[in-house]
């Protein structure tokens, strides 16, 4: 049984009627068969006032290998007419079915991306498990829109028994979101209704303030920002890998503006999930060469506690010199 | 046909007979194809005298998309009676099998480790190129020793024509690898004729000097450390991998002493490559929890050039308070 992936009636991003994950809930794996069940049953006969828990919703054989998802223009970004599926979402969406799938965390992951993912194409997800640990699986999940393939992830999943906590990676101390500047997020314009519609940037004022594009590289590879679903979501390996897919952001602003650049993979390695409005965004290019730029990304919440670290390398496009 | 892996009358760590790459010679990809014979031509006529100019030497069927490696000790570490071959080895031997295949220099690429593979074992590595592109190929190599899955690693190769070179991460100032301690590479005694013995490690005084375990946690998560092997080795692919698997090291003094960790994957991203006697490696722990740390490393030539940023999930083991 394939169920509907997409509720056309209800946006994909929005507040939960109900939290996938109650905020102090013991980690690691809070109502996850719970969750389950919930969003199985969402799926088939979503109720008015009901909502998605999660940025998107499969079609899913409960217990299935496979997961599909339709390419909702609300996960897309991209000027009119030339709309895509953000890199970010579909790292999410193999995070999410894995999760599902094995009803473990995601320790970490990387996706190779292959090629776009259009408005309305579906995908499928299909997930293997080489590895299946006692508490750790490694796993890969393989996206494909009819025979094309579309991404391959790799990930390790699970938890061990082991007390030790501890974050060395501290938040940049900065004004808190309501004292910063809203930001654009993308140098075009996008077709209405999709997914940056939905998000929002703040940028620190000082060193990281948003500047007009120079033209010319930034004295720091670094940019650090608050970013956040306008609607609220709550935390979610989704989440984490759409918002640790906003290194290009950075990219941007160390060659002076233009485009910045298109991920060739993602990395996600996660430490916690903390519920949080805003999402403070730590992201650093460290070099570029041969039209290849790499950089990495650090995911805090509000109340400074390290979420996850992202990272990734990237097709640059530096701007052109002005005729 | 299946060329000898190792010639066993040769270290596979030596001053190579000949560089793979002359210094200063422009990148990106200077003398290949001649390279690439020149591999051929030593791996069946090895003469006396001629060296391998690899950290390890392939079996392979020129133009084949399989390699084979035996896993000679010397590319092992560990304790007496329980070898098995460095990750960064094995991540070595997937990309340089990847880079001889499509003479394409690597620009990032992850490894997933799923088992093992122990001294004299035979490593089958097949390549696949999903995306063959006409500047960025994206390509994986999977690992097995008989029918069991070794490694996953995902990556692209390539070169694009823009200009911009630029790193904005720069190297620690920090004195010569002369003026620093060496420092022990692994808590327990390994087995004679293994890794280790040809590698060498500094450990940078002051804040980053060696100390005894203090079996709490360090104040930093950070480490600085040089590396090199003893007898020279041209930059190649395989070194950038080999050093860039060395976060656990900074995972160990994270916590005050102890293994440190396992590596679940390793990520390399490639800047550039420079010929350098010595790498200088910033290592830094980002958090541990549920028994998994987070890390990456930033590999710099000895004239401070950066060359690649590596980044790994591990399996870690906190000291035990002591009995």
């Amino acid at each position: 049984m394939c169920l509907l992936a997409v509720d056309a009636g209800a946006p994909l991003i929005e507040s939960p009627g109900r939290r996938m994950a109650e905020p102090g809930a013991p980690w690691p794996w809070p109502g996850r068969r719970e969750e389950r069940q919930m969003t199985d049953q969402n799926a088939s006969t979503t109720p008015q006032g009901a909502s998605p828990s999660r940025l998107m919703r499969f079609g899913a054989t409960p217990g299935s290998s496979r997961q599909t998802l339709i390419a909702d223009r609300r996960l897309c970004v991209g000027p009119p007419g030339n709309v895509f599926v953000f890199g970010g979402v579909l790292f999410g969406s193999a995070l999410a079915a894995l999760e599902d799938h094995l009803q473990r965390p995601v320790v970490w992951s990387t996706i190779q991306f292959l090629g776009p993912v259009r408005a309305e194409d579906v995908l499928a997800l299909d997930i293997e498990v080489p590895s299946p640990g006692r508490t750790i699986s490694q796993a890969r999940v393989t996206g494909r829109v009819g025979d094309r393939e579309i991404f391959l992830a790799s990930a390790a999943l699970g938890v061990r028994d082991e007390p030790l906590d501890h974050a060395w990676d501290q938040a940049p101390e900065v004004p808190p979101p309501e004292a910063c500047e809203t930001a654009k997020l993308w140098p075009h314009g996008q077709e209405p209704g999709t997914l940056l519609e939905t998000l929002e940037m703040r940028i620190v004022p000082g060193a990281f303030a948003e500047v007009e594009p120079t033209g010319s590289l930034a004295d720091s590879g670094r940019t650090v920002f608050w970013v956040r679903a306008r609607q609220g979501l709550p935390m979610d390996i989704s989440v984490l890998a759409l918002f640790g897919d906003f290194t290009p952001y950075a990219l941007s602003k160390a060659l002076g503006g233009g485009l910045g650049g298109v991920s060739l993979d993602n990395t996600l390695r996660v430490l916690r999930r903390v519920e949080t409005d805003w999402i403070l965004c730590d992201a650093r290019i460290q070099g570029i060469r041969s039209g290849f730029a790499h950089g990495d990304i650090r995911l805090f919440a509000r109340t400074g506690e390290l979420m996850a670290v992202g990272g990734q390398s990237m097709n640059a496009w530096p701007p052109r010199a002005k005729a």
